[in-house]
């Protein structure tokens, strides 16, 4: 039966990805730092035996014939994620993947190299050529996918996620935050001429910050059997869902740092945890894609750690673990800080999406051709000017230099991250209407609503539906700016 | 050219076995308790891919037509070793594999249940198919490698090794035993009428063990860079030589365990280290056999670690790390405590090889068939008495049910292990011969001339020579039992 060689190939591909994800989690935790060169060998050899069975031709008859074959729905549904994924995978011919993969290192390397000396100059004629092969490989996926070119991009990180959809959302959200960001700031002014900031300015063991961290991530709905959290140089959740590696970093004058990163990565762990177990060999038992991950991140992080109610409960524990006593007002003052900034990963919630806006606008002009590379600073800086008031024309290094995604050529992955904002507001929403006293439960450290709610609607339904589908189905909605408007008004409005 | 299709394919195994080296070392470290199942599959998966890789049918004739091309000397010596390990790899069919890998899974588990029971009879017949099967492979291994059928089982572990030539060393090495164990017994009842032993009774923190474990480590010359001490339960040395992970286990109550064990460790841990680099992906780059390890383990812990010079310079570390003073005598009493007891793996280094070579004698009549299963607990009961005068006629979990060796097939393995402190005696007499004041710079805390010499003599030879070549050219003789038992008598005699 060719459903069965397939279930067969994807065991394999399984204990491949495993391998693959525990040693990429012990480079980044516990590598002897001589390590580093025999490690890339053997993770590049392993990438290689996968991809060559992962994409082996006969395996396009194998999909033919076992779409004939007798199959129950879940089968059905398997088959079909797995056909998807075959496609992405295999539309692109070796040769150009070849000529990709070496401009992408060079690209890369460049770039970590002349982003600290701001050197733009040297660095457009690499990002020139990652365009250009950009442009090359939107051409060949959309052929292979029926898809708009951009489109058949971002379809490999957010599947079924479209421009044509997405574009108004991301118009009516940049409206809204043009205005609401000058009053959210507004408001900040006002309170903090009132109650001057708390500094966050002790000296918080790291030790105490984990046990504090451990506790949180135990309360919230972590896993221990089938995870664990330690340290690296940059937070990230790695592993296998049977054994979800999460990290932080510490800083002993801040707390809080660290502990939002616990909970971010927890919620990036938790999903992968409650995956359907039955299916973990194959696309369908995986998680949706990235923009609904990051949707599971930011519903700990901000839907739930960032709420009032959420640190009735918590403000006890950083006084039994740190041995400090803060008052509500005084710590949300930190944890609802707005300011506008020009790099993106350190913004917050409320100016984030307008970076993550003017990279998708100036992205989509890149792969159609209308703006060339030699024109992104400028370009940038206009819009930079237009939606935080902010000029970077002469630090690139803080303007389109700032970002990994480009040189590594990686474009249509940037939506995701305000997609997952607006899905994961969306999703705290329909769970709110639900269950209307759900922030009672979070200001008792109970997270069990929330946790079911989520198993029931997301988890549990791995890669059955692409991400709109699998939102409309959980919310009783399409995707809209609407949930996430509301939720910033409430948090951060007049 | 076909010495570039084998090196190409070595480099393929060397990730595969890279991988498998890191994920059984973090199975055992850092994996989360629910992750075994997964892990365990995993890891089949890619055993089985090597598998599949390293005895292809096409290599035996790559290896023919490599013969033919022009080599050098280095090439020759790898392309030699590397049939040698093809020809053990390939002898046993398919079908038999199968079989015995089903028996050997058994007869463990059925081992682990039943031996806290103390239960021969109900082991006894998985035993005999274990013995059935040992005979079969035997048989099939002497075919193809032309030796005879125990010396084609040591093989495996102990390259170059025969029976013809170990057992009259062994022979000489019992009967030196049987006279001086209580030779050394007498001694040590002597001095203790005189000066009773010290107990170890402090508590003794982990992180402060572990630190003056590092100290102990670094000093000897375990290279940070390339390798990391963490806790397991059972302690072992593993990962790649780039990145060695060696282990140890923690009693609050007695320092002395875990630091001989971090210094069994660190010698296995420096022989990977030092492997000759460019040859890593070949089996001439790799470490020799298990003697020779072993040698290298014991070379540390015994011939340098239970050393009365080497404890002039760690007994200040001891007092600096742990805030305890011991006096030389003091510390000597337990480092060179010898007790008569049932258990191998809880012997001393002075009847330890009684135990070694009681099975030695009991493995060769079981392959040969002169030996029944049924009759083991007889014959080991009758050896014990005779060699140590302890009864285990009542107790086979402390007799022939003790050691997981024989529940899981391996036969051929128990002599590495007394062979393997044979030639560490006699390694530290070649290099004191060369060396006289060694001692001198010992209690100094330098290891350089040692290193140096190991380095010289072992480490740098990878698999180039057969375990008894190897020892001759590093040592000039022949492996005798004269510098083992000469080290004894020094150590332990009147
Ligand atoms: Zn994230
Ligand atoms: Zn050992």
């Amino acid at each position: 039966m060719s459903f069965e060689k397939i279930d067969q190939l994807c065991r394999k591909l399984e204990a491949l990805e495993h391998s693959l994800a525990i040693l990429g989690a012990d480079e980044a935790t516990h590598m002897a730092v001589g390590g580093g060169e025999k490690r890339a060998e053997a993770m590049s050899a392993l990438a290689g035996m996968h991809h060559a069975r992962a994409t082996a031709p006969e395996i396009a008859d194998w999909i033919d014939t076992a779409q004939q074959e007798a199959l129950n729905e879940d089968q059905r549904a398997a088959l079909h994620e797995f056909r998807r994924q075959y496609t992405n995978m295999t539309c692109l011919p070796t040769e150009f993947v070849e000529r990709q993969t070496t401009a992408r290192l060079r690209s890369e390397q460049l770039w970590r190299d002349l982003r600290p000396k701001n050197d733009w100059l040297s660095f457009l004629p690499a990002l020139d050529g990652i365009v250009a092969l950009v442009r090359e490989e939107a051409e060949l996926r959309a052929a292979a996918t029926g898809l708009d070119r951009y489109d058949a991009l971002m379809e490999q990180y957010d599947p079924g996620h479209r421009a044509i959809d997405i574009a108004p959302v991301f118009s009516e959200l940049k409206t809204f935050l043009k205005g609401f960001v000058p009053e959210a700031l507004a408001v900040q002014e006002e309170r903090l001429a009132k109650n001057p900031l708390r500094p966050l300015s002790g000296v918080y063991p790291i030790d105490k910050q984990r046990e504090l961290g451990l506790a949180m991530m135990a309360a919230v709905g972590f896993d221990f059997t089938h995870g664990s959290l330690s340290v690296s140089h940059h937070p990230f959740c790695g592993g296998v869902p049977t054994d979800v590696r999460i990290t932080t970093r510490y800083k002993t004058s801040d707390f809080l740092s660290a502990l939002m990163g616990v909970l971010h990565e927890t919620g990036h762990a938790m999903y992968e945890q409650n995956l359907p177990k039955p299916w973990s060999h194959w696309p369908l038992g995986k998680a949706r894609g990235m923009a609904m991950h990051e949707s599971q991140s930011l519903f700990v992080e901000k839907q739930l750690g960032r709420n009032p109610a959420f640190w009735e409960w918590a403000l006890p524990l950083i006084e039994q673990y740190l041995g400090e006593k803060w008052s509500k007002d005084e710590i949300l003052a930190h944890v609802h800080w707005v300011e506008r900034g020009l790099i993106r990963v350190d913004a917050d919630e409320v100016t984030y999406p307008l970076h993550v806006i003017l990279r998708f606008e100036l992205e989509q002009e890149l792969v159609s051709g209308r703006l060339k590379a030699a024109d992104v600073p400028e370009a940038w800086d206009a819009k930079m000017r237009d939606y935080l008031g902010l000029s970077t024309i002469d630090t690139p290094q803080d303007g389109p230099m700032q970002d990994v995604h480009w040189p590594s050529g990686a474009f249509g992955y940037f939506p995701s991250y305000t997609l997952g904002a607006m899905m994961a507001a969306q999703q705290w929403a329909a769970l709110e209407k639900l269950h209307p006293s759900v922030d009672d439960e979070i200001a008792k450290g109970k997270f069990d609503t929330v946790t079911t709610w989520r198993r029931d609607k997301i988890w549990s339904q791995g890669s059955r539906w692409s991400t709109p589908e699998l939102m409309e189905r959980a919310t009783g909605e399409k995707l809209n700016a609407a949930h996430f408007t509301a939720h910033l008004k409430k948090r951060y409005g007049a």
